[in-house]
């Protein structure tokens, strides 16, 4: 047993800017050389988040509709209001959504389904560079 | 230290058909041997997800409704635009809940509390036939 | 490769009182000596639950008055009409925001980010002595 810690880095639009991280995922667990465990994938951030999704355009504007319902960008925020950056909505988007998605692989292959891919969400209002920790545990 | 991978099949209904899958995680530790550590279960699907929830019906209902609030089946869907399959609602919720539970467990007792239980949700539109991954990771 | 299973006692108002628990996770791990992995916090309870979070006033507000939206405390609950206990709401939100969150760790540091805080949130509708599991895994 042991544990790699590596990371990935991501040049993301923002205001739910969708990214498939599947195939990076996929490619640095088969380099590492661990073939049966869990990666966990962390978002350093505090308007970004993580969750596994059909990565199809019909599902990805459904899902960033049921946020712009739950978080209207438009409406005020407390956040906003103390600290003049307009993210307020990304902030409590990233934190019901959540930051930490653990993903089991077995013989080097992450055990999603068919139509199942590992999604980064950046939901905050501007571009960034982002870079997200993959810790990989197993055997 | 070591790592199982197991698996448990589930007949659903689908319509958020909720099971306690609570005394099946339990069996599946006492039979693996592993003593201490952490069990990840894993939907391999893009329509369902897990939680822990008080498992009695009121709460089980109420737990719907909220469902069915932030993304009723019966309203415009991309995805179903796309698609025709009619579940652009049950992708969207298991986005949202997540499709990955982490739960440690000591002297191969699941570390719930006295009113926790595991689910496991099925939103998809239709019965089918599931098989959720359990990894446990431990000594 | 180890794992240790620790815990952090809390005192909490209820109605969805927030704690920043990251000083005291940050603490145990370096105290128990592993330096690299995962450590896996869960709330053994059906009432409270975990994410993360800008740990600011105003963010804190805006989060509990998106909670307020979904699930309000006033309204009908079959919860609450079977067991009289009025925490209806308190169980679908826990539900909804997740009792587990894994985080790893390089160095006994968390890999957070700088505006990037572990919130413990105890939706329950009255004061409550909370007991949460800290399991760390790794070398």
């Amino acid at each position: 047993m042991t544990v790699q810690t590596l990371s990935i880095s991501l040049a993301t639009r923002g205001n739910a800017d969708i990214h498939d991280i599947t195939p990076t995922v996929e490619r640095r667990i088969r380099e590492c050389g661990i073939k049966q465990g869990i990666v966990t994938i962390f978002c350093p951030s505090s308007t970004s988040a993580l969750t596994t999704i059909e990565h199809e355009s019909g599902a990805l504007n459904d899902f960033r509709r049921m946020f712009d319902e739950l978080a209207p960008p438009s409406r005020h925020y407390d956040h906003n209001a103390a600290w003049g950056d307009g993210n307020g909505h990304s902030h409590i988007r990233a934190a019901l959504l959540g930051a930490s998605l653990c993903v089991p692989f077995v013989d080097g292959n992450l055990t999603l389904g068919t139509w199942q891919q590992i999604i980064y969400v950046d939901f905050d209002n501007r571009p960034r560079q982002r870079e997200l920790i993959l810790q990989v545990m197993g055997e």
